[in-house]
C-alpha cells in the first residue's frame, strides 16, 4: 500500500510517546493514549507515535485466543479515533500498536490475530500494518499466538512519506524493511516492545542505524516502558540518521514525551542538525538497578499492592532487595522482618537493624527460636531437614505478615543461588516477586556498592551497611556455616554459571575454557538438579541476556550431564 | 530421496517398538533401542519402528541448543548402527527418532537442529528424514528449537516401498504426506511423541485413516510411552488400512513390542485380513486413571525417588492421590501423614486412617495443635492468615518428612481448586509433583468411584472410604467450614471452568450459555487472580485438552476482566 506524495514540503514534527501500558487494561491504556496524544498536539506534534501493542499491553500471551479480548481492543481503537476527532485533533496522525485482525485460524484450531499498528486520524482507523517477523525465541512466543503480516505500509503526512515497522521487523534485513528500501521513504517509524537486557540499548541503536542506511532515511524508534511480570521494558526511545547520528534520545525506565522534527529538506546536513533532546547515556549498573526498581514498582502497582514485606537477615541479598523496594515503593511501604535463630550472629542482627534505620522502612524482630523448639520437640530433625525447617518457619512468618496486612512478599534470592538451588523451597524462596533473581551474587555486591555511591553523590546516607557487603556470605542455618562450604567461591562460580547457563556450554567446553573438573561437575550437577525448585520460584525481572523462566526452558526430568 | 524398487515381492514384518525413553539419558535410551531391536529380530521383524525422538527422550526443550547434547545423540545413533551390525542384525532395518543435523542458525543466533528420523541398517545411518511441520501450540514449542525439514523420504525394504513421517506431519494434509501420496508407497510409517489427552486416541486413529486413504497405503503409527514432567505419552500404537480397518493396536500406558506383517500383495482384501494383536479399547476413566499413575511413576523413577509422602486429610483429593501413589509406587513406598487440627472432624481422622489401612501404606499422625499454638501465642492471627498458617504448618511437616527420608512430596490439589486459587500456597500446595492437578473435582469423585469399582471387579477391598466420596468437601480450616461457603457448587463450577479455561470463552459468551452473572463474575475473578499461585504450583500430568502450565500461558499481571 502506498500513497503518492502530492502535498507541499514542510517539516513534520513527531512526538515519541513512550508510555507504560498495563496488559488487559484496554480502556485505561486507551485513555492514556488519548491524554498523551492531546498533550503532544499541544506541544506541536503532527504525528504521535506510541509503542508496540500499547493499547492492549504487551505481551498478551494466550489472551490473544480470547475473542472478547480481540473485540475489546478493536473497539477501543475505533473509539479512540472518534474521541481524538471530537477533541479537535482530527488532523493529528496517531500511530498505535494493538492486536489486529482475526484473519487466520491456526492448525491448532485457534484464531491467531495479527500484531498490528493502526494509523488513526480524521475520526477513523486510516491504515493498518501487521508485524511480519514474529519472534519465537528467548522470552517470546509470538509464532504461537499471532499470524504474520504479508504486506508493507507507507503513507504521507505533510508531504513526507512514512514507512512503518514493528519491533522484530527491523531486526531482519529482509521482509518489510527491504520493501521499504525500494519506496524512497522520508522516515521509518518503528514501534517496539523491546524488553531490557544489560547492554541492549547500544545493540538497538546500532541496528537502527543499519536500517536507516538500508532505507536511506532516519529511523524513529519508540519503545514501551514499564514492568510486566518478568520483563522490564526500558523505553529509551530514539531517532537516528542514516549517517549514524543520534538525533533524539528519551530517558530509560520512565514515561516520556519527546519531540523530533523531520526537516523540510532531508539532505544529510539538515538531518544531522535536527538534533533535539539527548539524555546522557547511563552506566550498566545504573540501568540494571533502575530495571530492578521499575520491575518491582510496576508489578506491585499493576497487581494492586501498595506495600511489601521481606525478611532482613543482615546479608547482602536482603539488604539490596530492601533498598530496591524502598526506592520502588517508598520506604514507608516496606516492612522488614528480622527473624534471628540461635545460629544468627550478633552482627547479622545489627546489620539488619542498621539497614532498616538507614532506609527508614518498618522494622520488626521475630525470633524463630520458640517455633523451632516447638517443631524440634516433636520431630527431632537433623542435618538438612533441621536447616530447612528454620528457613520454612521464616517463610510461614513472612506469609502471615503478607496475609494479615495485604503485603507483597519479596523473595531475596540471587541468580547464583537460584542456579545452584542454594535456597529452601517454601522457606526463603516464598514470595510474589523476586527482585534480584536475575542478578548474580558478584553483581549483587557491585550494585550494592553502586547504590551506596549514588547516595554519597547525592549527599545522602549510604543505605547498605558496609558490613553486609564485606562479610563472608552465610545462610546461618548451622553454627559457623558459610556459603563457601557448599559452593565454589562466588567469583569463580558466577563465571562458570554464565558459561553454562547463558552460553549453553557443555562439560567439554567448560573444561576447555580452563575451569577445573571438580568445579564444573559440581556446578552442572547443582544447576540441573535445582530445576524443579526454579519452576516454583516467584517471578522477577529479567536483566541479563538469559534469565531463568520462559527464557530458558529445560525439562525438570533430564539425565543429560554433559 | 527415493530408491527404485528392484527386489522381489515378499511380506514384510514390522515391529512396533513402543518404548519409554528418558530425556537426556542418551546412552540408556540407545541401550534400550538395541535390546528391543534384538528382541524384535528374534520375533521375526524385518523393520523395527521406534517412536519420535526416543534416542534423546522427548520433548528436549532448550537442550536442543546445547552442542554437547546434539553431538551425543549423533554419536549414539552411529554407535547403535554399528552395535546392531556386530550383533548380526545388519539386515534389520531400524527406524529411530532422534535430534538431527545442525543445519540452521536461527535469527536468535542459536543452532536449531532438526527433529529427525534415522534409518539404521548394515552398520550405518542409511537414510534421514527431518520433521516438516513443527507444532508450536498447546504444550509444544518446536518452532522455538527446531528448524523444519524440506524433503520427503521413501526407501525399500523387502521389495516394499516405505514412506515416513514424524508426528505433526500427519496432522496436516499438505507437506510430506502430500508428496508421499504421489509416490505409490506400500506403507506409511509415522513415528510419534503424542501426549495423552482424554479422548485423543480416537482422534489419532481417525486422522491416520484419512492419511492412509490419502497415500493409498496402510499407516503404522508408533507412539512414545511414559511420563515426562507434565506430559504422559500413552503409547497406544496401531496400524490402520485405507479402508479404515484397525489392523493392530498396542496397549496404552505400558511398553510394548507388537508385530504386524504387510502382506506380499497389498490389495484391500489381503490388507484387511492382516489383523494381528488388537487390545480392547478402554473407558475414559480407565485411561485417565492410568495416565495419572504412569505420570507419577515415571516422574518418581526418572528423578530418582523410590517413595512419596503426602498429607491425608480424610478428604477425597488426598484419598485419590494416595491411591494413585500406591498404584504407581507400591503401597509400601507411600507415607501418609494425618495432620489434624482443632477443626478436624473425627470423621476426617478415621477416614484417613481407614484409607491408609485399605491401601496398606505407611500411616502416621502428627497433630498440628502444638505448632499452631506456638505461632498463635506470638502472632495472634485472625481470618485468612489464621487459616493459612494451619495449612503452612502442614506444609512444613510434609517437607520435613521429605527432607528426612528423601521422599517425593505430593500435592493433592485438583484442577477446580487450582483454577480458583482455593488452596494455601506453601501450605497444601507444597510438593514436587501434583498427580491430580488436571482433574476437576467432579472427575475426582468419578475416578474414586471407578477405582473402587475396579477393586470390586478384581475381588479386592475398595481402597477409598465411601465417606470420603460422599461427604461435603471442606478445608476444615475454621469451624464448620465448607467449600460451598466460598465456591459455587462443584457441578456448576466445573462447567463454568471448562467453558472459561478450555474453550477460552469471555464473560458475554458465558452469560449467553446460561450461566448466571454472579457465578460467572466470581469464577472469572478467582481464576484470573490465582495465576500467580498456579505459577508456583508443582508439575503434574496433563490429561485434558488444556492443562494449566505451558499449555495455557497467561500473564500474572492482567486487568482484562471480560
Amino acid at each position: 500500500m502506498s500513497q503518492e506524495n502530492t502535498q507541499d514540503v514542510h517539516p513534520v514534527t513527531f512526538a515519541l510517546a513512550q508510555i507504560d501500558a498495563c496488559v488487559g487494561d484496554i480502556a485505561g491504556n486507551g485513555k492514556k493514549v488519548l491524554e498523551t496524544a492531546t498533550k503532544a498536539a499541544q506541544g506541536g506534534a503532527d504525528v504521535v507515535v506510541f509503542p508496540e501493542m500499547c493499547l492492549t499491553g504487551y505481551p498478551i500471551e494466550d489472551l490473544a485466543y480470547r475473542a472478547s479480548f480481540r473485540k475489546a481492543a478493536r473497539e477501543e481503537a475505533e473509539r479512540l479515533a472518534v474521541s481524538l476527532d471530537k477533541a479537535g485533533l482530527g488532523n493529528l496522525t496517531v500511530i498505535v500498536g494493538t492486536v489486529g485482525q482475526d484473519s487466520h485460524r491456526g492448525t491448532d484450531g485457534m484464531i491467531h490475530p495479527r500484531n498490528s499498528l493502526v494509523v488513526l486520524s480524521h475520526g477513523g482507523v486510516q491504515e493498518t500494518y501487521d508485524k511480519h517477523f514474529l519472534p519465537n525465541y528467548g522470552v517470546f512466543d509470538e509464532y504461537r499466538i499471532f499470524s504474520p503480516g504479508d504486506d508493507f505500509l507507507t503513507f504521507s503526512v505533510g508531504g513526507k512519506k512514512l514507512g512503518v515497522a514493528i519491533c522484530e521487523d527491523i531486526w531482519q534485513e529482509g521482509g518489510p524493511v527491504a520493501e521499504l528500501a525500494r519506496e524512497d521513504i522520508d522516515v521509518l517509524v518503528a514501534i517496539n516492545g523491546s524488553p531490557f537486557e544489560d547492554g541492549k540499548i547500544s545493540t538497538r541503536r546500532e541496528l537502527a542505524v543499519r536500517r536507516a542506511q538500508q532505507v536511506g532515511a532516519p529511523v524513529i524508534y519508540v519503545n514501551l516502558v514499564g514492568g510486566q511480570d518478568d520483563l522490564v521494558f526500558d523505553g529509551g526511545s530514539f531517532v537516528v540518521s542514516p549517517s549514524g547520528r543520534l538525533l533524539e534520545s528519551s530517558p530509560q525506565f520512565a514515561e516520556d514525551l519527546s519531540y523530533w522534527t523531520l526537516p523540510a529538506h532531508t539532505e544529510a546536513d539538515s538531518l544531522d542538525s535536527s538534533i533535539t533532546t539527548i539524555v546522557p547515556s547511563q552506566t550498566s549498573d545504573w540501568q540494571v538497578y533502575h530495571a530492578l526498581v521499575l520491575g518491582l514498582r510496576d508489578y506491585a502497582r499493576k497487581n494492586g499492592f501498595t506495600g511489601a514485606v521481606l525478611g532482613l537477615s543482615g546479608g547482602i541479598d536482603s539488604a539490596l532487595t530492601a533498598t530496591i523496594a524502598a526506592d520502588a515503593l517508598g520506604a514507608q511501604n516496606v516492612w522488614g522482618i528480622s527473624m534471628p535463630s540461635r545460629y544468627s550472629s550478633d552482627g547479622s542482627k545489627t546489620d539488619a537493624e542498621q539497614l532498616a534505620e538507614n532506609l527508614g522502612c518498618h522494622y520488626h524482630t521475630q525470633a524463630i527460636e520458640p517455633f523451632f523448639e516447638s517443631f524440634q520437640s516433636q520431630l527431632h530433625l537433623t542435618g538438612l531437614a533441621q536447616e530447612n525447617i528454620q528457613a520454612r518457619i521464616r517463610g510461614v512468618l513472612l506469609m502471615a505478615a503478607s496475609n494479615s496486612q495485604g503485603l507483597l512478599t519479596l523473595a531475596t534470592g540471587n541468580k547464583s543461588e537460584l542456579a545452584c538451588g542454594y535456597s529452601t523451597i517454601y522457606g526463603d524462596a516464598v514470595g510474589g516477586y523476586a527482585p534480584i533473581k536475575d542478578v548474580y551474587k558478584t553483581r549483587v555486591w557491585q550494585l550494592a556498592r553502586w547504590r551506596n555511591a549514588q547516595a554519597d553523590e547525592r549527599g545522602e546516607k549510604e543505605p547498605i551497611p558496609v558490613n553486609s557487603i564485606v562479610k563472608p556470605p552465610s545462610a546461618e542455618l548451622h553454627p559457623g556455616q558459610k556459603d563457601s562450604d557448599s559452593l565454589p567461591d562466588y567469583h569463580l562460580l558466577d563465571k562458570v554459571l554464565a558459561a553454562y547457563i547463558e552460553r549453553s556450554q557443555g562439560r567439554q567446553e567448560l573444561l576447555h575454557d580452563g575451569f577445573d573438573a571438580k568445579t564444573v561437575d559440581t556446578v552442572m550437577r547443582l544447576v540441573d538438579r535445582a530445576e524443579w525448585k526454579r519452576r516454583q520460584y516467584p517471578l522477577g525481572p529479567k536483566v541479563t541476556s538469559l534469565a531463568f523462566g520462559r527464557d530458558r526452558r529445560l525439562p525438570v526430568t533430564s539425565r543429560f550431564r554433559q
